[in-house]
């Protein structure tokens, strides 16, 4: 094996994050108990990372769509940057619903805040974003500038957002509020980030009322997610005024942990959460607002987000992005209500028994195997749930042939019908379509044109007392008319008496079920038979499932074992 | 908003999970030092959720994929769920490089674990792994089972794979390895899951040099990822022997959280992942290696795997699962190198610009902005990694026009030039593709047919000494041969005499810049002028850039000039 760079230029090349000394660490005791304020930033961070951006069509139905699920805090734009998110920013503030704020973001350059402001004019409620890079890096490399200077830099443009909005006179019909991003803020020292975050506090004097907004952005995400909680938490326990702070998290997924680091960080102090709808944004993304809302009400906590028709969530945002939800996406994705294998497909139909079987089903915790959410709760349909393909086991074509034809099918005929959909599936190497499972299920036991087969049940009558029971009846056996008799103890026994005599066969019945199929006069029977059959005189027995259905019972057993006769005879 | 449930509902139906009392625990304080053992179970567990799982030679193709970049331990089979992965099985023992342990899995099933078991006839390094679904959710709704009969057929399967094993005199060439997944282990009681393993260790008897693999799976991801890491703590430090025990994670992402909950988990004492490439997997996916390994890498650390043709990975993953790697998947993903917003591509700019030219570049440790990870290192180019859209600032398309046609543009015509790119792309409503962007540019300065353009310079002399110098030329104009004159200090400022005299307007150089082009004796020059123009009388003056480009460097600045006349005139 070959690596790109040996141990030692890894090494060399790449530094490990520091990690955080805080040795009285409290998040990784505490629970999430309830929602964070959320910002969704799918109109600004998310588009502005799109190899093809909303136009303005889009941006509004995109808009339409997080005000309607319940975003109350929207980032729209970027509106010093182009006449088209300056043109957005008006639409939204002439149109938001009178709870949602409209957020802006704008570098921290005086001409840039002048037409930031300007943008928001006449809004209701407002949320100035302002950002400036914190770290080294930026600082020496981007822009070369001290710390002093940059604190100089952020204390001006605070002090001159706050000029223009909560101080102007003119200005006092819109609830102003008031953000600000030490960006990069996960590369930063903490003791800088503190340091930035007092004198930004200072310069703007929140109230308890009227918090100012923290942002704490993972630009990048460079960390293990409980460094990123440790940061956070030592912001959170440092600041002066901690009851006038708001902190506000803004992760990125470079290593894959931006829903993580944004769940430590709410353990660790955070009260906000910037993020895009299935996590769109530059590079990997933003953290997944989808995600972190679910994975709330899994836990049995109110998102304050209206999840109930995910599908739409996802048809719009993959129609407006240009980009697909990953059919793994957690929630959202197209196979994640789906199991495939065998013995996952056997606990989940158990799982649905179980519950479907209780009093008062609706009372129960949600408790099925391998599914962590009801898919019924985000508007998904159960059909999706068991997908059989050639790996699957017997559980899966049962769930399949119960949801769609309503038969329940004993455990025998499971294996015995999981074989013929194994075949089936390495046949057409590929999965099978729910109706390629039902048309198999109805062609192999001889239930899709039951009159059409090599034998069929014509007529028959059952007569004698007791115990002792005389079956005669007419077969079709390929299009000619046969009379049987036989004698047993039922009406079942004495029809399989009649086959017997008639084929020269022993037929015994091994094992046999019975359900209702249907409510009121529509209502038929099934019957399941597993038939052990051999022909006189030959030693080895074998046995066979079959399948009947009539509204007459014992016509249905009939029909059962002569879909077993059209198998081992045809 | 209407929510799906109210808030007591969603509380009735879903309950949080409890969080675990581990008072002292050690994991948020510890770094991952070095990459665990990496088990694949893309051949098992990925293939079995796909909807279209892989044929044979599919699987052959995985298979050498996962030998070829270094994966040492792979699952390849559930060999006696389908003959297929029997068959498979076959071939990976026959052909599995000498160093790579062949992982099979098998239920707890005494003809299953026969039939697992035949199927590695022959192996040289072979690991038996048996699951059995440990929590009360399982064991009652699915198997039940009590705890005591759990213990019985886990420690007798036990005792079945070892007779068959490493106890089994005909079976002495192969190095056998055994696994043990209590499953479900992340919804289990923690002091039941300690019992079944001591008790399982305690049936097999490990050694220090051949340890039991433990193989804890989050079956389904149901808490934050340090309550798994809390859960992995508690088997780590309390389990006897731990010298002769291997902890394995295999970590699904029901959550969004496998990465994490793999990451810490190996704070918390882990030795052993199970994961997939990309994530693939059951549901929303098993816990992606590639993200896992590079995750590492960018820490410093040698993940003993070769990610340096990531694209190569990409593409087989995609061939042979039919499931895309999602555009912003972590290192994989086609977007995630790509900068599309302004200031970020400026500030990767700025950042190559200080790496390449420092002293010794590759004795540097990686510090671009926003690129955690050298794309180069696996693999991918540079080109990918600024991308303009209508939303990107100056500095994209400057490093465009820099990589592919290497001007560097002096910041004035950066700025000049982005305001040609927003409205080619708020046009086009798209992004702009980086040939459009070098068509563009070279269409807008009058580079692409410099003869074809109204006004292009025929030849010239520059005449005189000292600081007067005399400009005789002949411009092309729309077809017409012109002779122009003019005087002044130098060629350049001579030469603008002589257009000022002919074209009747007040010219005066702004801004000039200039750069050689290429190496030896193709060498060029390069040049850009802003032109401060009015018409003579006319009193506001607007300023234009110009680039010219030719061997002789006079010349280079005289076309720089024509391209600005170009543009005023045409």
């Amino acid at each position: 094996m070959t690596c790109p760079l040996s141990c030692r230029a890894i090494a060399t090349k790449y530094k490990p994050f520091p990690p955080i000394n805080l040795p009285n660490r409290k998040w990784p005791s505490r629970v999430i108990t309830k929602a964070p304020r959320w910002l969704a930033t799918d109109l600004r961070d998310g588009n502005q990372s799109l190899p093809d951006p909303m136009n303005f069509q889009e941006k509004k139905e995109y808009f339409d769509l997080l005000c309607k699920v319940g975003y109350k805090e929207i980032e729209v734009a970027f509106p010093s940057a182009s006449q088209i998110d300056f043109d957005f920013t008006r639409y939204a503030v002439e149109n938001a619903p009178a709870d949602v704020a409209i957020q802006v973001l704008s570098p921290c350059r005086e001409a840039l805040i002048r037409r930031t402001i300007e943008s928001l004019k006449g809004a209701k409620k407002a949320i100035v974003h302002i950002y400036l890079a914190a770290s080294p890096l930026f600082r020496d490399v981007v822009f070369n500038t001290s710390e002093e200077q940059y604190l100089s830099m952020a204390t001006k443009s605070a002090k001159l957002v706050r000029e223009l909005t909560k101080d102007n006179p003119d200005a006092q019909d819109t609830q102003w509020q008031f953000e600000f991003s030490p960006e990069t803020f996960s590369d930063t020292p903490l003791d800088f980030s503190l340091r930035v975050c007092e004198e930004v506090k200072k310069a703007w004097e929140p109230t308890v009322e009227n918090p100012i907004i923290f942002n704490l952005p993972a630009t990048v995400e460079m960390s293990t997610p409980n460094v990123f909680a440790d940061q956070v938490e030592y912001i959170s326990t440092n600041i002066s005024e901690r009851e006038k702070v708001c902190i506000s998290l803004h992760c990125h997924n470079d290593r894959g942990c931006a829903v993580a680091a944004s769940e430590l960080g709410q353990m660790a102090g955070a009260d906000r959460i910037e993020g895009c709808l299935f996590g769109n944004g530059e590079r990997t993304g933003n953290v997944d607002l989808v995600t972190l809302g679910l994975n709330l009400f899994t836990q049995g906590i109110d998102p304050k987000i209206d999840f109930s028709n995910l599908e739409k969530m996802v048809e719009v945002s993959e129609r407006l992005n240009k980009i697909p939800v990953h059919p793994r996406s957690p929630y959202g994705g197209s196979l994640v209500v789906c199991a495939f294998s065998g013995s996952h497909q056997d606990a989940i139909k158990k799982g649905f028994a179980r519950r479907n079987n209780a009093a008062d089903p609706d009372s129960l915790p949600w408790q099925i195997p391998y599914l962590p959410l009801d898919p019924g709760d985000v508007g998904r349909t159960y059909e999706a749930v068991i997908r059989v393909n050639s790996q699957s086991g017997k559980g899966g074509a049962a769930w399949i042939i119960l949801r769609k034809l309503e038969l329940d099918l004993p455990r025998g005929l499971q294996v015995n019908f999981s074989k013929h959909v194994q075949d089936e599936a390495e046949f057409k190497d590929r999965e099978l379509l729910s109706d390629e499972i039902t048309d198999l299920f109805e062609r192999k036991y001889f239930l899709a044109e039951e009159n059409k087969y090599p034998y069929s049940l014509v007529d028959y009558e059952v007569t004698g007392k007791g115990e002792e029971k005389k079956f005669q009846g007419t077969l079709n056996i390929k299009g000619e008319i046969v009379d049987i008799e036989g004698v047993g103890n039922g009406p079942i026994s004495s029809f399989m008496n009649a086959l017997e005599n008639y084929l020269g066969y022993d037929l015994d019945v091994e094992d046999y079920h019975e359900h209702s199929l249907g409510k009121g006069s529509a209502t038929k029977a099934v019957s399941y038979l597993q038939i052990k059959h051999n022909r006189k005189g030959s030693e080895e027995p074998l046995t066979e499932w079959g399948v009947g259905i009539d509204k007459d019972v014992s016509r249905a057993s009939m029909k059962a074992a002569l879909s077993v006769v059209n198998r081992i005879l045809c």
